[in-house]
């Protein structure tokens, strides 16, 4: 058994089943490991950035992290935006990144660079073992350090030597951090805050966004009047109809600040004080009213579930929640096709059990307001701002939940990064239907340009935020990687596509000309 | 005048003229700047790494930096890898990164991330000004330090209140490095050692490959009898009919070794003692054999130019290389179309003056030999060895060199990493002609895998080297981005493709199917 084989059986014993992988040279024991090995099922990406934002869906989907294998300093790089965004997200995901044998490092070979220095920023974890029989070891604590609560990315730096040498044994899993217990005088500080008659807010992030959590804060709300509320951006959120509704904090801060004017407490349930997205000059970066109180139940790394629950109970929450979200399916549109008829169809024929990967921008604003009363189901969205998440997002969640249909809306301008994740939908036959919004221009910035007070734009300026000359064709893009694709400019095509793919099974593209 | 536009005006004084974008909300002060102060041509890429690849092959034909602009931490890391590749070809670059305001950088908004982390294992010079008016000095730092000798990357990370507040004016240039002069003795001592019987090589690297640098080669060479040669992979080279040849080190560490036998002193010109690229169980990582010398004429950044020069009258050299290559253009190919027939068209058909982009990879052998005694011409290679290069890096030789035909021709594998380059050639009609080897494969990983002693590799293995199922249809891929394609599978339809691809102006794709 090599350094490679241990590690990959080490992996098989915590449970690690899918590994997103871009490998080179450097990589090849582990590779051949993939192999030797039974229990892990190798995904290639064509690109790295495929390959971490996979890792990121699946991790956000199944709650343990897939492994990603990646080559040396460049090839992390690559992945770096994506495992940014997995950052905000709180994602377990272990990084396995090809490194030159230790004896080989002191030759500045072309492909070395300072791969600790790319790793940290996104790392809550980072190891190189110098020596093959450390390797095992060093997975476990890995596999261990990603699933410590909140989640993270673990990195492991593999040196080519360590993997080829000979190795003892593969290790087992070891234990981590579970979510810390919350302290019941913190609850019942909590507690008697909501009662002091002030006008509070709970903000939730993390586990507690599935159905049982926002089942405890809809009846938590109803005992005490607290407004209850989301981040713009949420890693995994479960919505549509049956769930108990949250407030979603807009997203450009003027709005954020009028939303939450008047809040006098804030509770934070696994949540950080809401900040402007950016700066903008004369704005305000922190938007959490000057006079309200913070209040802090559930830090990321805390039992947010348990402390709900014993919330719940001291501020004699009813039994159930009283309100629900009721199902209520939007009319179809028809004529030409508009941002708002592409929502409509999508929140009309969205099946229950459905994942959305929503990186819409602004031109998925209705889908997101459509949806809120579809077929329940989770949305998922880009948690570190950093454009290009979407399509690998939803071929990772695709992964780690078969028998779901995957929903990818996506801005035309974001899904250029990644495209290549198209590919690998088409090679591992995903059930991803990708909605691809055309309005062609990055018009997040057109606004933008506009707010940060950049006024008179020229054309050499719009020019750089305008997608036209030449038109993106998405139907030849898509095809080009093996995936069905039709474009729509008429409400009426798009909602006999969007239907259409709904019914069948693997991946299919609809460009949304808009 | 605002922080950005000082900083834009202080670019133009320093003589740079392009600016390569893919901006963000916090970039839009620099953006509306390149409109107002006339002289820097904004070139849009729609990712990252198409930027900065660009950025590369404009600083290596232009001698000079054009500017990046790139979205915080999550862009430049976008852009990493092919600034790690521009790193090892030290070819002058600026890259200006977005940051959040000064004051919200506090609040670690989803954006936030550690940017100098990211820039550093690629930047010689790094600077965060947190005032306005101090932003347009740290600008002509930036340029004066990408342009030290032997050039660099500068990364000045710009907080968005910096690019928004007011300034006090552009700053003018300040001086840089220029490269050192090469003491006297040491020519002599080198002048000697080449007469003291022993077999020598000179290895060259940097500037000495332009045609005037391989003539003082070639003039030393037949005063003293030593081989002349080059890396495996050179920033730029001029090579073809007219020019003196250098034999190039084999890509693979054991034929390296059997090329450099018999060695006894190596003298490096601008170059490093040439290793492995990748260490391999039970082989050698240091090339040079064992018992050689190395003495050094000049270091990366000395004047090796002047150095030849000394060199040649010291050792007596005449006046004129007595060697310089023939025009030998081979025969075209019939049937079907193979990686020898692809290279014997390019070589055939190839015009005077021309710019190759070369990331062929193992597809590409031939053409680099059959092209050795083509017309003469620019060859750019893979120096940091991340493959994804070879699109943008043929987009920003267009743009540095407009009066001449660029040809790229590029793996299948390599080339998914920065397609989006292909947009950019039809957005900015540049004359660019793109020959895809597809041979659905990372075929150097198959050889590789045997090479590590990965024996009898499975299935599993060999689907992660394998880019059929589906099949990449690079016709369809290039369309998608505006730009005119055909696919060719036997030697007369690319003979053809070729030759009328080489008589008109404009983007163009063949994918040559071997």
């Amino acid at each position: 058994m090599n350094g490679a084989e241990s590690l990959v059986q080490t992996f098989v014993n915590c449970g690690v089943e899918v590994c997103f992988t871009n490998p080179g040279t450097s990589e090849m024991h582990f590779v051949a490991a993939l192999d030797r090995i039974d229990g892990i099922r190798p995904v290639l990406g064509l690109f790295e950035g495929v390959v971490t934002g996979a890792a990121d869906g699946y991790g956000r989907m199944a709650g343990k992290p897939a492994a990603t294998l990646l080559h040396l300093g460049a090839g992390l790089g690559n992945g770096f935006a994506n495992l940014h965004n997995a950052r905000r997200a709180a994602t377990p995901i272990i990084n396995v990144v090809g490194e030159h044998a230790t004896y080989h490092r002191q030759y500045d070979a072309p492909l070395a660079s300072d791969i600790a220095s790319v790793a940290r920023p996104n790392s809550v974890w980072m190891e190189t073992p110098e020596d093959a029989r450390d390797v095992a070891a060093a997975g476990a604590r890995a596999y261990a350090a990603s699933m410590s609560a909140p989640g993270g990315i673990a990195t492991l730096i593999l040196p080519a030597d360590t993997a080829w040498l000979d190795a003892d044994a593969a290790a087992n899993p070891v234990d981590f951090d579970a979510p810390h217990t919350v302290d019941g005088t913190e609850i019942d500080k909590v507690a008697a805050a909501l009662k002091n008659g002030k006008k509070s807010a709970i903000l939730l992030r993390g586990r507690v966004l599935l159905e049982d959590g926002l089942e405890l804060a809809g009846r938590i709300q109803a005992a005490t009047g607290a407004r209850i509320m989301c981040d713009t951006f949420t890693p995994r959120m479960q919505r549509g109809a049956g769930r108990v509704k949250l407030e979603r904090i807009p997203y450009f801060a003027e709005q954020a600040q009028e939303f939450l004017e008047g809040t006098e407490q804030l509770i934070l349930v696994g949540a950080k004080n809401p900040v402007a997205f950016f700066a903008y000059p004369g704005k305000e970066s922190w938007l959490t009213p000057k006079d309200a109180d913070t209040l802090i139940l559930a830090r990321p790394e805390d039992d947010g579930m348990a402390a709900l629950e014993a919330l719940a109970e001291a501020v004699g929450a009813p039994a159930q929640a009283p309100e629900h979200v009721a199902l209520a399916k939007p009319d179809l549109a028809s004529g030409d096709l508009d941002a708002d008829g592409v929502g409509r169809a999508i929140a009309h024929f969205l099946p229950e059990g459905a994942v959305m990967s929503d990186e819409g921008a602004t031109a998925g604003l209705f889908t997101n307001i459509y949806t809120e009363t579809a077929a329940p189901h989770d949305h998922m969205t880009l948690t570190g701002g950093s454009i290009g998440q979407g399509l690998p997002l939803a071929a990772g969640a695709a992964i780690a939940c078969p028998d779901r249909k995957v929903v990818c809306f996506h801005g035309d301008g974001g899904a250029m990064y990644t495209l290549q994740s198209l590919w690998t939908m088409a090679r591992e036959q995903l059930d991803v239907v990708t909605v691809i919004l055309a309005n062609r221009s990055y018009a997040i910035l057109n606004i933008e340009l506009m707010r940060v007070g950049a006024e008179n734009p020229g054309p050499k300026a719009l020019s750089m935020l305008d997608l036209h000359n030449p038109d993106l064709n998405w139907v030849k893009l898509a095809q080009g990687m093996g995936v069905e694709a039709v474009a729509c400019s008429t409400a009426e095509d798009f909602n006999k596509a969007f239907e259409a793919a709904m019914s069948r099974k693997g991946p299919f593209l609809i460009e949304a000309i808009i």
